[in-house]
């Protein structure tokens, strides 16, 4: 059940896989799912103004509960006006819970079942982080979806303490829907269960039968194998609610994307188009191009003929002089160029979804990419 | 007299000081006078896209022959098409002609009659910068306005080092002239004579019975007081042709344009809006704003109310947190906001003087800035 502001609308079911075209209603706008959400993690998609991010075709933004927390602080951010009046963003935004970061900064974490205790990774300062805390940092930062806080373990780990934190998972996000006081945002549950089918799938119906908004599938690309990921993406999505969102966190490569659409997932993020874009690597229908390659030097042609975003109006020769030059505007222009990549992908797959080919559109992608799929998919 | 393809048109002449109001015509555009260049070293103005470059207002940006020669090299600039497709930006580009590097790399530079040799600040390999070779760099930029090299040295010097300069500036300027090949550019002299107004009014006179498109005030702003640079502008401007542009190079801050618009400066660049914004430093009419203070932390009001950039779109704690996060989206914001202002001071300036009240205006924004004009303006 949608809490009230909230409404998903399934349009389409794909007649030959798992894949779902439909629409997630929130108070700041709706959202034409399946969706790729660019990671803001401070406030900011790193290096590009709303305006730019808006232009690449997003349509949904994620903001992270831990580092906002630490700076510039949920009270300052609300204090200037919450998450979409500090960083610009109008339309929908969904925030983390800090859940991730009992992963990616374990070395500073102490769990408890209260909750965790980080030391920040800037001052060493503590940062407290119970269930009810991290709804209380969310609600102060006034995202629309809020991310119940989560146990996320690295994988692999031993059986025990992946059933230890799936289970505290599970108790989190009942004391997470149990501290909501505002009704203008919604709250995901999130399935763990690291590679167990069998805790993946309880998990997923223990959080099926909480009143949330949408339900992710956490503690993936942590470590193990895409083909990992991709089955117990298969095993667990078709477990959660048909009337939900379904919202696979920081996953990832482009074709981890389609390989999830197929399985019925329909909302991502992952830092992995900006970051990539930093670092001068270009996505493009023929696999990735590194921009800092000699190869470029005198090469008049854009990344991408067809595509739209401010990087493809210059040859490639000068955004590697860009690189080469360390000139801020490489990185500006080809996080852009990746994330209008990622939206224009998702805008075909949507396509392809409506048409009842999105089969067809997943391996003729993938042949361009030169990967071979994984053979199993609903 | 102006190459055919470049037109300068005189609109007004402030009744009450040496300001005048005037379009410079060229194959890529027309840019109203006085204006401000933004400075794009290597093909770009850094931070910025082209779209961002223009939305601040300005109508000619500036490339530097040194550094493009060096990265990627003008061969390269020029099959991807020469600077303006290079860049994207389609207005008018100025480029310089190394001179500047004379001054600024004087350890790495040794200087002959024939030429300039440079070990380049890069790699160490050498660059040789004869006035020839400053014009050949520049038609294969394909700059519409080149400048003439010149020998800028540092200030003070003795009058024997300025004189012998001087006089090799214009030595050289006459063989940047004589070796021009292409009509769709045009050649601006540059006046050096350190801070002797008689060897600068003989070096604008010498330069002014030359066939230049414009005349540059070069060698200013190494060194000097901003009273001596003002002193300096005084007696030279009135020597330089009425009916040609006339740019101060390399200058400056906020009230040196003022100070000089008012003495018949026609035109402007400096690296201090963008560099200054990536310090985060923000220009206002109440004096530069340090967007790092914490003073900023909840303030929700705009750095500039009546300011259209992007970064006055956001709160000035939003603006503070990006630099405290180290977030990118800082210095590209007020990169732009401070290119804006530069650009809204030429506008404001421009409609001062089609008003003959310039000098009003002048000490209007002085007053604003929290400085006391020098007393000395015809």
């Amino acid at each position: 059940m949608n809490s009230p502001p909230f409404r998903f609308e399934r349009l389409h079911q794909d007649a030959h896989c798992a894949a779902r075209r439909s629409v997630f209603h929130t108070p700041h706008g709706s959202v034409q799912l399946p969706t790729f959400m660019p990671v803001g993690t401070l406030g900011t998609v790193k290096g590009l103004t709303i305006d730019s991010v808006r232009a690449t075709g997003a349509e949904m933004i994620l903001g992270n509960t831990y580092h906002l927390a630490l700076r510039p602080g949920e009270r300052v951010v609300a204090e200037l006006g919450g998450l979409h009046e500090f960083s610009g963003w109008q339309g929908p935004i969904l925030t983390d819970s800090g859940g991730f970061q009992l992963f990616s900064l374990a070395q500073l974490t102490k769990i408890r079942e209260e909750g965790a205790e980080f030391r920040s990774h800037i001052d060493g300062s503590t940062l407290q982080l119970s269930p009810e805390r991290a709804i209380e940092i969310q609600e102060a930062l006034g995202s629309d979806v809020a991310m119940v806080l989560d146990h996320v373990i690295e994988l692999p780990s031993d059986t025990d303490a992946i059933r230890d934190a799936t289970e505290r998972t599970i108790r989190w996000a009942a004391r997470c829907l149990a501290s909501a006081t505002r009704p203008s945002q919604t709250q995901f549950g999130i399935v763990q269960g690291g590679l167990d089918p069998a805790l993946r799938v309880a998990c997923a119906e223990r959080l099926s039968d909480m009143p949330f908004g949408g339900l992710a599938i956490g503690g993936l690309s942590v470590g193990e194998t895409p083909a990992e990921m991709y089955q117990i993406i298969e095993v667990t999505a078709p477990v959660l609610p048909e009337d939900k969102p379904r919202y696979l966190m920081g996953v990832g490569r482009p074709q981890d994307l389609l390989e999830a659409i197929r399985r019925g997932i329909d909302m991502f993020d992952c830092v992995m188009p900006t970051r990539n874009g930093r670092n001068a690597l270009a996505f493009t229908d023929q696999g990735p191009l590194r921009m800092r390659n000699q190869i470029h030097t005198h090469d008049k042609r854009p990344i991408d003929e067809n595509c739209p975003c401010p990087a493809c109006r210059h040859s490639r020769g000068y955004i590697r002089h860009l690189f080469r030059a360390e000139e801020m505007l490489g990185p500006i222009l080809v996080s852009a160029h990746n994330l209008t990549y990622y939206a224009r992908l998702m805008a075909d797959a949507r396509a392809a979804i409506e048409a009842d080919h999105f089969t067809d559109f997943f391996h003729e992608r993938m042949r361009g990419w030169g990967e071979i799929h994984s053979p199993s998919a609903n």
